[in-house]
């Protein structure tokens, strides 16, 4: 009785965040300009709606009248995750939550004009706020043996402690940089496209691409949005893109991204029924899917084979003679200041750049005011490079003024993840690389499905990667997986 | 205090019901096909919430803590708004309110069912147990000296009875059944459009039609749907429509009557705000300003005149002549069974049927079993045309199955205040022909935002509609312009 009086609460309470997902989905993608007025009133009208549910006071009187023993273990994660979202709706006092709202309702103006402007100081003042602000959030959440920041990495990777990203992530650094160096030396020239890559040419192409991963098109849509995302879940799992004329792999490689993001969503067991063990693993999970489908498979030699003609199909001539040489394209390494345009050697760097820093910031160990050159000495160490300006470094990314802090980490155990479960479907999976020549990949995604997204939540996340690969995660494939593409690549 | 409390929770309210609407849009022009599961607890989740706030005990208190004299005319209507919508909410008993909510939810397929099976044999049932849920809901609901009908049709048509009503229709009835017969005898050829009327030359051309009406693109947008509507308000007012390649006409008129709601919504004036009384007045003003777009303006021999070169200028040779010709073809009159595909002149022959079947069965006066012959024999009367099958008869419309009674007058309703306000404006603008001859519609637009738009729901309906006529209403005006457009076009 307790229990599904519980479990009706939160399912009911997962259909409005969803609804809340569609409203920002309707924003990024359909709205009008004007709408922006009311459709503040509608995201504020729900989270209202939706903070009152996750602290109702019926949910810990529910909790406590469930005998725990009768439950099988979906249940008693359904309950689990229960428990955990009540804790923390409740543990953060009102004041704070509404001061933590209404900071990032301001701070991302305040960032994106400070970036417009070149200028870290404009923006400081509101990220010391803010830092100030999750420093009080990861205190009331807090529990014992645990740091500040684990606190927070813990919205988005459950049950990691960040002493275990650490290492990690500490032990990928030396085989990263080490690799970046000598492809930098290794005087290779620079492989390029040219052609004409206009507008509806590409999303024609762009649109051949979802289904060659199983994308089940009755259980979703594309649309184009400025930063590229996947929204909702089971049969209504969305992706969107976005088209550069000068680089149409922009394209390409947003949507094979979004798509493996899509197809877990798609394929979670009992996704509809919005129960809490029936949503995604955690943001390393997630990412980890859409990684290996736009990397270990899309951006491998044979993938780029496969779509070598049908790009020329498409577009004529595209500059490069060869699939080698499109492969080669496809893969072009450079030490560019971006994070979102970094190539799979450079990625990782940038990310524990941002992991340590943002670390130091909610431990105290570093001050807003030395962020900027803190940021900048640790670029010239590990990408060889100066930094040219605020909006090409520091100022980069939207995620520190909205608040997100502990979320970075889980790109780079994404791809950690990744590399993991592909070298086990290489040990697994007969001839895989031939099926990816000819683009037949029902066989690597379907063992996706059985070992990974099927499961949703019911396992915790490291637990639902060691069962599929047999053995604990570590770096160690990633970094294998790197040196020899790369090597290959490079002759280095 | 109080007030400021009341409307803080009216406006969250009506934010909320937005983002009802919103789902509803999505779930006819983006929804994949298998996201209806998510969706349906979506909507379920939504509507619990709604019901709620709606039923929120504090209303009561708050509205009896006000001290009205303070107040002035717009917080005055606010507070009967909310008044009224309170008692709306909370005089339907609990059970009355699942019973319809279930019902309703269940009968639309056994309706398309019967309707595709032709037999009203499948459906009466359902709609037997409708009719009995509506004449409880409208006995809850019930004034004195209200019929139950009355109940019903003032969700539609706030404050107007629907005596009222059957007078302003019984009136009309003679002269419309008189000028179709006219019209049927009078041995006129049929003046048919022929050409190449394909999906994307017609998309493109049905963009071009929304600014012409000075449809505001920045607020809204445009999308296809199976049945055209209008959702949303003030900075987000988005229309839809659909392509029949067989004909153009549907569209164009689609279009232009979605945009005769949507300029409404655009203009009202702090409709962003989401307090009651900024909202449209009735469904019976909301329709007539579609219908003013679409036949007093659209319809009109000025408007075909400057249409017929575009239409030329998109889809090449169209098979008539001349701007005569062409507004021949738009205006051609039929005695066809489906109301949504009626002409002007039969238009208002289905809708009063309706209003009088749909009456007769809330009243008590006709059963359920007796309605399709009823249906049949005032068809015959009307229309001089015998029902050929359920689907062309008494199973065309969704409404009742849906449980909508007291809607349809609405429909015909709009048409009267079109054809008032219509000829006020051919009054008071000079040279109005000339200036929709040469498609300049700002000034009988802008007219209609002073004289209509603007005030939103600050006046009641009727009272806003004789503000801007300066006299009662009546059906003469409408019967005026029947017999002059159509007189003249077929020499009777």
């Amino acid at each position: 009785m307790s229990y599904a009086a519980l479990i009706i609460h939160i399912k009911k309470t997962t259909a409005l965040d969803q609804v809340s997902g569609l409203l920002g989905w309707d924003q990024e993608t359909q709205m009008p300009v004007k709408g922006g007025v009311q459709r503040a009133e509608h995201m504020g009208a729900m989270e209202s709606v939706l903070h009152a549910r996750r602290t109702d006071k019926r949910i810990p009187d529910w909790i406590s009248a469930i005998d725990q023993s009768s439950l099988n273990a979906v249940e008693k994660r359904n309950v689990a995750e229960a428990q955990k979202s009540y804790d923390n709706a409740t543990k953060i006092p009102a004041d704070l939550a509404e001061a933590l709202a209404r900071l990032s309702a301001q701070s991302q103006d305040i960032w994106a004009n400070a970036r417009k402007a070149g200028n870290f100081k404009d923006f400081a003042p509101t990220l010391t706020k803010m830092i100030d602000l999750k420093r009080q959030e990861a205190s009331a959440r807090q529990t014992s043996n645990a740091s500040l920041y684990d606190a927070l990495m813990d919205d988005y990777e459950p049950g990691m402690a960040s002493g275990e990203m650490t290492d990690l992530l500490a032990k990928l650094r030396p085989g990263l940089t080490d690799l970046r160096a000598r492809i930098a030396d290794s005087g290779c020239a620079e492989v390029k496209l040219s052609g004409d890559f206009n507008e509806a040419a590409q999303m024609e192409f762009a649109r051949t691409l979802p289904e060659m991963f199983n994308y089940d098109w009755d259980a979703g849509r594309m649309d184009l949005a400025v930063h590229p995302f996947c929204s909702g879940s089971g049969g209504d799992s969305r992706i969107t893109t976005r088209v550069s004329e000068q680089n149409p792999f922009d394209n390409i490689y947003s949507v094979i991204h979004e798509v493996g993001h899509a197809v877990y969503e798609q394929n979670i067991l009992h996704a509809d029924t919005m129960a809490p063990a029936h949503k995604y693993a955690s943001m390393g999970v997630h990412e980890s899917q859409s990684r290996m489908f736009e990397n270990q498979i899309g951006r491998s030699r044979e993938f780029c084979e496969f779509l070598f003609p049908k790009m020329q199909a498409a577009f004529g001539d595209i500059g490069v003679e060869s699939g080698k040489d499109f492969y080669k394209a496809v893969n072009n390494v450079q030490s560019g200041y971006i994070r979102t345009e970094a190539d799979e050697v450079h990625y990782n760097l940038h990310i524990m750049m941002r992991f340590d820093l943002e670390r130091a910031l909610i431990s105290g160990d570093l001050s807003v005011i030395d962020l900027e050159s803190a940021w900048n000495d640790r670029f010239k160490a590990d990408f060889g490079v100066e930094v040219d300006s605020p909006a090409n470094g520091v100022l980069q990314d939207v995620h520190w003024s909205v608040g997100l802090f502990g979320y970075f980490p889980t790109y780079s155990l994404g791809n950690i993840y990744a590399a993991e479960l592909f070298a086990k479907m290489q040990d697994t999976i007969p001839d895989l690389n031939g099926k990816i020549a000819a683009g037949t990949l029902d066989e690597p995604i379907n063992w996706l499905h059985e070992n990974i997204h099927q499961y949703g939540r019911v396992l915790p996340p490291a637990e639902l990667i060691e069962n599929a690969t047999g053995h604990a995660t570590s770096e160690m494939a990633l970094l294998k997986y790197l040196n020899k593409k790369f090597g290959d690549l490079y002759g280095v």
